[in-house]
């Protein structure tokens, strides 16, 4: 197996995804990881390790997508760019997956553009597995398509419901549909033109779900509009960041607090740690051919370390192919929806 | 000056709204409380205080709409509900405010059936103030209207921004459109179509904004879909209960880490507390005519004492009127979106 990593990728590029790579290539010792980039820039930061492991490999690419470019002209004015590189490979077969954490916009362009999408798939949707009790919840969209049909809402449940029971572990997944309360009268248009259909996919359906469903565990998936998707991942990294710049502040006002805070620190690291879903293996773009795996930007090598074995889990257990079984399965009820399509 | 305070409203009614209303009486001798419900069950309540304020009446209502009654059949069947009643008062002039921890969808429903829209209003919306750095923004639509078009956001930018200046004190409100990134081009179709007319309002528009700057202090009001601000308000309430259920059990894990938390408990109680939105004042319904306050189903006493200062002060500042005079001097651009309602 080989899994294409883009070396030039994020705000700490190329020195964590490089770290990240050196540890993925020593916990998975049979799968091959091509570093993508900038040769020069690899060599460099490899060469801090004692010894460059027998399967890494560099693959040049020259050009690098910065990331505030607009996706869809960097992809084109740059067919050098290490992303366009990465999926060049996937098609090429000489890659298994494609993992940055470069420029998202980018990402979702280039995969939409090199790879097919699934037999029968309209858009492509970014899937984030948010922390939920004891588990997590795989919210998808989380932006890769801010104006959703129902067609669309119904293919992101199926695939996100494979996607969640292979990857995940969950046997049978809850499928909860993102909406302003649980009743089936509540919700906007989107939600309930969605909802009758939703119900014939054979997936676990418990209705509607509120926005805090997605940390509470009620739900395994969450299936909304990549708007809402989006506001809802932004607004958790606020309120978490929000609630520890009050907390330190708070902190300091006495030497008593200080030293409590000393001894409860494992314990908020842990709180923060667990809330932050770039620990989780970053967000797979699902829909299309070919595995893609979407970092946050500011992703670390342990980030990248984890994103490398979600890339590495969902090859084995061939989630592409059963997230096309899956929607074929189901095809007779969510291409009753494709007419709102226009 | 005369408040109408629902005491059957909320998960702790009558206890908590009458013993608010007490701490609303004692802080405020020049304004009338009006306790509006049942009144056995009030002066039961009542009667544990040493001695009524002679500025708190009942008001009798021998019915209550119950939190998950259906709000406009509710409202139909039941006239002699506290919030009917309520809105009579106001009406009738007998009461210059309403203020409610009961239904939401009840108290939406009856401030549109029972009061008059502000002149040219389309949709009255919900707006909170969330804690912001060292503000508050004013985050507005969170739920009275989840299908919205560019007029609505219009209207609710120019509303916001008056409350957020009288109310919250900031001189001239940085206004933000939620969007899934700061960028122009950027956003759903709604975001796109209001953007233009938004920059024309005569506010202080600094663009688009994201998820996350509710919380940072980026801007002053923001505006969104109600169905986006919905998703918004409950996701900062599960994320903010799944940081503290992993805190506390991370907490117990070790005699040094309990004796830390014991230390730290102020600052933690103080986090806790700085994003309770509850704490400051309730959710104003913005656009009908007449000061309309919403409190959180689970308010006790002293959230209901703040929404009773937050009531007052409208009510003193006249925010309903000058909410009226700033949407007639920007009528020329909001009445430019109006052919986009069907």
């Amino acid at each position: 197996m080989r899994i294409a990593l883009d070396a030039m990728g994020g705000d700490f590029a190329p020195a964590e995804p490089v770290k990240g790579a050196l540890l993925g290539a020593q916990a998975n010792p049979d799968v091959e990881i091509l570093l993508v980039g900038r040769r020069d820039a690899i060599q460099e930061n490899l060469g801090q390790a004692a010894k460059t492991p027998a399967n890494i490999r560099i693959c040049e690419a020259a050009d690098v997508i910065g990331m505030d470019e607009h996706p869809a002209i960097a992809l084109k004015k740059k067919p050098d760019s290490s992303i366009a590189r990465m999926f060049g490979l996937v098609v090429a077969g000489e890659a298994d997956a494609a993992v940055s954490a470069g420029n998202t916009g980018a990402m979702v362009a280039g995969a939409a553009f090199f790879l097919k999408f699934i037999e029968g798939v309209k858009r492509p949707g970014i899937a984030i597995n948010m922390p939920a009790g004891r588990g997590h919840c795989t919210v998808i969209d989380c932006g890769a398509n801010v104006e959703c049909k129902p067609i669309h809402l119904l293919q992101y449940a199926v695939m996100a419901s494979e996607y969640n029971r292979l990857i995940v572990g969950n046997d049978n997944p809850r499928v909860g549909l993102l909406s302003v309360g649980s009743e089936e009268a509540k919700g906007n248009k989107l939600v309930k033109d969605t909802l009758p259909l939703m119900k014939e996919l054979g997936l676990q359906f418990i209705g509607n779900v509120e926005g805090g469903d997605a940390y509470n565990g009620r739900c395994d998936v969450m299936v909304c509009d990549g708007f809402v998707g989006n506001v809802l991942l932004k607004v958790t990294e606020g309120v978490a960041e929000s609630m520890m710049a009050r907390l330190k502040s708070g902190v300091e006002k006495d030497t008593w607090t200080r030293l409590g805070m000393k001894l409860v620190k494992p314990a908020i690291d842990d709180m923060v740690a667990h809330l932050d879903y770039a620990e989780y293996g970053g967000a797979p773009l699902l829909g299309v051919q070919g595995v893609t795996i979407i970092c946050h930007g500011r992703s670390d090598a342990n980030a990248i370390k984890n994103a490398l074995k979600a890339a590495i889990k969902s090859v084995q257990q061939n989630v592409t192919q059963k997230m096309a079984a899956a929607l074929t399965a189901s095809r007779q009820v969510w291409d009753r929806a494709s007419g709102d399509l226009q």
